[in-house]
């Protein structure tokens, strides 16, 4: 190999890495104004959520704008999403607190670092996953799982933010203790903040379902009017700020505030390397970079399909991971492609990464510079911000449809979902996928097979149980609808031998393969056992309309030899009239 | 529900709880000729077997004849298969031995009531896995696990039986701290020991491998010659008895001999009911149940299919269940169905379960008078029954037909083989169960899709990599040779979307599904979004070749609508002769 064509694969290489190298070059100006507008759009809406998910996560509100910085410059560099606005998101900043509550206490040093250090390895777990092309890994959470866990996840919240939106203390590790605590102290609620909260949320409500139709009903472009919904939870922020501060709220109706932020940036912030630490926090680390992933990477391909472009999801994997890192050098939190925000940025027209970029450019000006601005910000309004996003998140849909159609899958949410709640997360996203592959084991291992029959005066075999089929009771034909491996080899082996000792006339088998992507080792000495039994037994089997390659990688088995090629056919009408043929012709 | 119609169904019900009601009645003096001469023979086997494996078991020589007389007489009567054997076998001995060596001391009472507890328990379990129809538990236990398992049992058997056949101390609890205890003592081998377990060692392989065949050439009968090397085992015991009672061995030449047993019934003996008792046997007890179960229904199984005979698995459950429930009570000790007993049986004659019983009815009488006899064997000759026995258990032909057919199952068995080895019975089998699974849901998770074109004139559709086929640029035809679930369905999505935005020309997505079984709700879902986003990129989705359950199930379902039922054909073709005759009507 010559140096240039190593060189160019280097270039191949690194700019499968940061793919921005591939489109940087032919930037144009047309894709600067789209990206412009839409980062200065996303970035309005970010600033409120990130302070808001930052209090989710137990952390001072400053570390939630910290984590809107870095991450979305990696991403706009590394992502192959172009609309894609990696951030903090509610799910996971929910189980960053529930990782790091019972590890530290809020507020305090250690919390901050600890926080760090589960964005360090999340992002460590998610570019060594994408590395090894492990993305497929998401795969095993189940839609009903994610369903019942992201139910579950927003009740969770709910009960977190209670302590914000009430005024009440809420101990209490799982929602159960807390929705517990919460009956016990209800007593106690704090009547302004309750107020504030309330009204808080109606206004953020109102943005959010109602502003656009009235704004376009008086007259403004629909575009402009979708611009104001947006900004809907900066003004509802900036009002309620205002509020407290006019009136003095925090003092005289002792509304708990912000307080001061520092400003400016928190410069390069270091991780916990210690290996207990890190052994503590691994399988939550390990649990948030699959969901982070997961909901990443579904935003990312359901903006794309529209456009028919193409998400990479390994390089996805990489690029979230680097994100992640980022956010724990920069005093941020594990962060991910959060839904809304990424469909605000599509729709207001991201042309590239360098939206997400200017996001980030835009939330560092408001650290440098509009700190001091939030300092009177209500935390219950911070509180109602987080409750209107996590109303998104109720949905009933999944298990609706699956008790319409696969009553295994309403087994798994609710598991799922009730774990969750009563257990925690980690423990009750783990029963779900154990739940759902259980099922799925089960349902594999219990083969449905069909006994087929000629649809008289045809060439055609139907099951006989479905059609009117002439049936010769020499012949037995069954089809077999599953895969053939260990767990289910032996149940068919049993089913046919049941069949074979009720039929006294018996004396060929023929089974039909057509439904059949795969045969193991287990299952091909199973066969040979029957093939061998039934031989014992005077009965010949065949194999009839099996695939080209299953039967490529029977060719050199001992099955063969056992059954002989004169008895594999490419269709089961062959199969028949062979057999019928052979007999025809030995009573002759 | 009239009396007799309840009635009748409880006599139907306990003929199949005890199917000796069944054939007792019509009993012949023909069967009872041939049971008689058939439990005369395998008791014979029997006698020296079943002390042998209660040394393996750890246990006095007595234990093994009293588990040779309930269990047989109990399986007799509630087994569904007429040649088995239910008594002390060489895997469930030593897998008795590793659980309950940990726990008490050899010889101690603890130790036997210990072992009484495990029968306990492995009935039971055996008798609720029955009634709960759960037999098909076992299937998890794939082949090459097993394979890897038995052999890396027999190595366990024969390291434990070295101390005996070599009279040199091996302390370790695992294979491989006995096999380095076995280096580090060798020096220490005590000489007539060995002379005398080599010595019975040839015989017995004399007896198993040349006897007949010399017998028949000397002009003795097939018949006789046969019975004669069975008879071996008992010839090898008597004659080294002998020759240590004669020359006194013993005392001369200080050979380790079985001992005084006591004659006469233990009486009834009771397990130890502790709930931390039970709690610590526990998952020895489930991994007995399971591997006692497996191997004695594949014997059962392959006795029973020669004569097209059935056997109920789950009534083999509950009569295993219970003739382990009858060892714990009886002085005993797990016991299953072995293979080469049965097969004695059977080809002696044995007509229904009455040759069990008579079996039974010897080894009786055996311990009731001819104990005495039994004090001056060698337990150097036991040693070597026991490997005789288990030199047949030792087999490459599933690891070399692995390395053949299947790569993931020749992982599968090492991993159980090492791990049997290096970390004992328990985990080794659990760990080889979860290689297996972990494999297959990694294959179906990656499902096998071909594209497929029309063979040029015909009506025929192909994968185009395996054949010349014209395609057509507007359709994309995709066959899915997989059942769709969580594990999957998003690979599919994405396997599907990169074709699609391959090609620019694309309008029409045909999905073959006629090797699809099932479609959980995940897979579902992925489908409606792919049919919208393909919508959103202008590709209609068509179905064809779905099976017609499939069809049922999808009736009713937002896919379906999304897809609409013109979109729904019964064969490829159909799908493409549909769509391009829209496409010319339209051009018109």
């Amino acid at each position: 190999m010559n140096n240039r064509d190593s060189s160019s694969r280097w270039t191949r290489h690194l700019k499968r890495l940061v793919p921005a190298l591939e489109w940087l070059p032919s930037y144009t100006r047309e894709q600067l104004t789209g990206d412009l507008i839409a980062g200065i759009i996303v970035a309005v809406m970010l600033v409120p959520q990130g302070m808001a998910y930052a209090m989710l996560a137990g952390l001072p509100p400053q570390a939630g704008l910290y984590a809107s910085i870095v991450p979305l410059v990696i991403y706009g560099l590394m992502g192959t999403s172009r609309p894609l606005s990696v951030a903090p998101v509610a799910i996971i900043s929910l189980m960053t607190a529930t990782t790091i509550a019972p590890l530290a206490e809020e507020g305090s040093a250690d919390y901050l670092t600890l926080a760090l250090t589960l964005a360090l390895l999340s992002g460590l777990i998610q570019v060594g996953m994408g590395f090894m092309r492990a993305g497929i890994l998401v795969a095993f959470l189940s839609h009903p799982v994610l369903s019942g866990f992201i139910n579950a996840a927003a009740l969770v919240i709910m009960a977190s933010q209670a302590r914000h939106f009430l005024g009440v203390d809420i101990p209490g590790d799982t929602f159960v203790e807390q929705a517990w605590s919460l009956v016990q102290n209800i007593a106690d609620l704090h009547v302004p903040t309750v107020l504030l909260g309330l009204i808080s949320l109606m206004i953020l409500l109102y943005f959010k379902s109602y502003a656009t139709p009235h704004l376009t009903a008086a007259g403004i472009s629909r575009g402009i009017a979708g611009h104001i919904a947006r900004a809907g939870t900066l003004f509802t922020v900036a009002g309620a700020t205002l509020a407290v501060w006019i009136f003095g709220l925090d003092r005289n109706a002792s509304i708990a505030i912000t307080g001061e932020i520092p400003s400016g940036l928190p410069g390069l912030t270091m991780p916990d390397l210690g290996p207990d630490v890190l052994l503590q926090l691994l399988p939550s680390a390990f649990v948030i970079s699959l969901v982070g992933f997961m909901e990443s990477v579904s935003v990312a391909k359901t903006l794309a399909s529209r456009k028919r472009e193409k998400i990479e999801p390994d390089q996805e994997l990489v690029a979230l991971g680097a994100a992640n890192l980022g956010a724990a050098f920069s005093g941020g939190f594990p962060v991910t492609g959060g839904l809304s925000r990424s469909v605000v940025n599509d729709s207001a027209g991201a042309r590239s990464g360098m939206a997400s970029i200017f996001t980030g450019a835009i939330v560092l000006l408001t650290v440098l510079v509009l700190t001091p601005l939030f300092t009177y910000l209500p935390r219950a309004t911070l509180a109602a911000v987080v409750l209107v996003a996590v109303l998104g998140l109720l949905e009933t849909r999944t298990l609706r449809r699956a008790l319409a159609y696969n009553r295994p899958d309403v087994v798994a949410l609710l598991v799922t979902f009730i774990t969750v709640l009563v257990m925690g997360i980690e423990i009750g996203i783990a029963a779900g996928v154990v739940t759902s592959i259980v099922f799925f084991l089960w349902h594999t291992s219990q083969p449905h097979t069909a006994e087929l029959g000629r649809i008289p005066g045809t060439g055609i075999f139907r099951n006989v149980r479905r059609h009117s089929t002439d049936v010769d009771p020499a012949i037995l034909i069954i089809r077999v609808d599953e895969n053939l491996y260990f767990a289910n080899a032996n149940r068919l082996e049993q089913t046919i031998l049941d069949a074979v000792a009720q039929r006294d006339e018996l004396s060929n088998l023929v089974l039909v393969g057509s439904a059949i992507n795969s045969i193991d080792t287990s299952a091909l000495e199973t066969l040979e056992e029957l093939a061998i039994r039934l031989q014992l037994a005077g009965v010949h089997t065949h194999l009839a309309a099996f695939k080209g390659p299953i039967l490529d990688r029977l060719q050199h088995t001992h099955l063969m030899q056992l059954i002989g090629s004169h008895r594999i056919h490419l269709t089961t009408a062959d199969a028949v009239n062979a057999i019928q043929q052979a007999r025809s012709s030995s009573d002759e």
